[in-house]
């Protein structure tokens, strides 16, 4: 695969080494606002270098800095409904769309919102970018809509999320929206050197701890099936974000929240690694 | 009040006759790209005339074709929790975010989807544009954020939102976020000149038949109190949109869906009228 980044100073590709960034001689400022100006991933993979530098010089942002919709799927891996006694009727996918306003990059600071700062809990997921505009798209064209996989957190106050607040009702989404609930990337990972993207071993470090061990291939709805789902629901634009779900190991279920200074780690083979300190 | 529209032609403005659209000399292709830009709703308001012509001809669009993000109020009037048998624990607002590809503009066609075309639903509501980025703004300061209102149809698939379709949870915001679902217009009125923002007329017909009928100071949580609480939970982008929640007479409760054919106009007193038929 090749890895591409948005950063500070343009859109550019993660060298082999992992330690260098390309720059890339693309008028966009990231990738979001390339694919949404019609541009397919491969001709953004393939251009011209126009400078090479340092990883920490690059200044990563989110591959796609705010996408034009995200959805988050939900009860995604079997193991993860049973550590949360899911005993709903999903057959089909569950999928909850998040505001793009919380969108952060790897490296930034995952805040704890005043209206609800005392159950904020992860969920480490592989996400599909989406390349082409799809609508009514079957499982067996879906990949050709994929711009490629990023890593999202999908941080949730479960306070929010689980109607626990005194006067406010249960509600799934505005638990997900929050200011800096969606963490991203550090790279968007292009299709076409995955042995298998069905496939990928996925973990979630909190502070160095191993929480999160899984591998894709156990997702309920694997990737076709989602994004020909979530396309039967709404039009995808391109630099739409679905993050797939999350597996076994959330915090909420062993008491255990995030707290200031607790490092969040998400690691998925072939994408990297997305890293954030909450505040 | 102003009235503002987006047009195939650009930004213009409303003349008071109601049939003339004044073009404006405005670099944005919309109020939304106009406000993305950083543009105030007074100088866009108060903008040159490059051209004039009828209505019909300039082709409205929804003012605000694609918002960063679109909340929907929900039980925010009391006729309407009675209606639906609301018996939550919100004292605060309950807001759900929409999916900000299912605008549609004024004249457009409402279609049912294939995923859930039997208990589509209507829901007149009086919309707030945000003007200006706002996050954790106090209600007394909440309309200095705002560019002005529009009228929104918060469409929803009620078997969708309900869990009433084999296999699939409930979803609400899903129920909300399918193409063509939330018609917005026809125009972006300014708040200078209302006598009082917080007290207008609302009234939705289908097929000419009177269906809800309410003023807008019978909100719960009237617009300063809606805007400040949800700049708590996420940043208001320019351009962002909240639908305010709907009053009663909706159609689900008397076992009335949308069919194809039916015309649902919604007129707020200043605003004008939305009118869509269904596909």
């Amino acid at each position: 695969m090749t890895r591409l980044v948005s950063t500070a100073k343009g859109i550019g590709r993660l060298e082999d080494d992992g330690e260098t960034v390309a720059l890339l001689d693309l008028d966009a400022a990231d990738l979001g606002a390339a694919l949404g100006a019609g541009l397919d991933i491969a001709s953004i993979a393939t251009a011209a270098v126009r400078d090479g530098v340092p990883v920490a010089q690059a200044q990563l942002i989110a591959p796609v800095p705010r996408p034009s919709k995200i959805w988050a799927g939900g009860y995604a891996y079997a193991d993860h409904r049973t550590e949360v006694d899911y005993n709903g009727v999903a057959v089909e996918p569950v999928v909850f769309p998040k505001a793009p306003s919380s969108v952060i990059g790897t490296g930034e600071q995952i805040r704890f919102p005043k209206a609800a700062p005392d159950e904020v809990d992860y969920e480490g997921e592989l996400a599909v970018v989406i390349g082409r505009r799809a609508t009514d798209v079957s499982e067996a064209e879906a990949y050709a809509f994929v711009a490629g996989f990023t890593i999202v957190n999908d941080v949730s106050a479960r306070d929010v999320q689980k109607g626990r607040i005194p006067g406010r009702a249960a509600n799934v989404t505005a638990a997900k929206s929050f200011d800096t609930f969606t963490p991203m990337g550090p790279a968007l990972a292009t299709l076409d050197e995955f042995a298998d993207p069905d496939d990928l071993h996925l973990r979630t470090w909190i502070d160095d701890e191993l929480r999160q061990d899984a591998r894709t291939s156990q997702l309920i709805h694997p990737v076709p099936a989602l994004v020909s789902y979530v396309s039967r629901q709404t039009t995808l634009e391109p630099g739409d974000v679905i993050a797939t779900g999350t597996p076994a190991g959330v915090g909420h279920k062993q008491g255990r929240f995030l707290r200031s200074g607790t490092e969040v780690r998400i690691e998925i083979e072939g994408i990297g690694s997305l890293v954030n300190i909450c505040a």
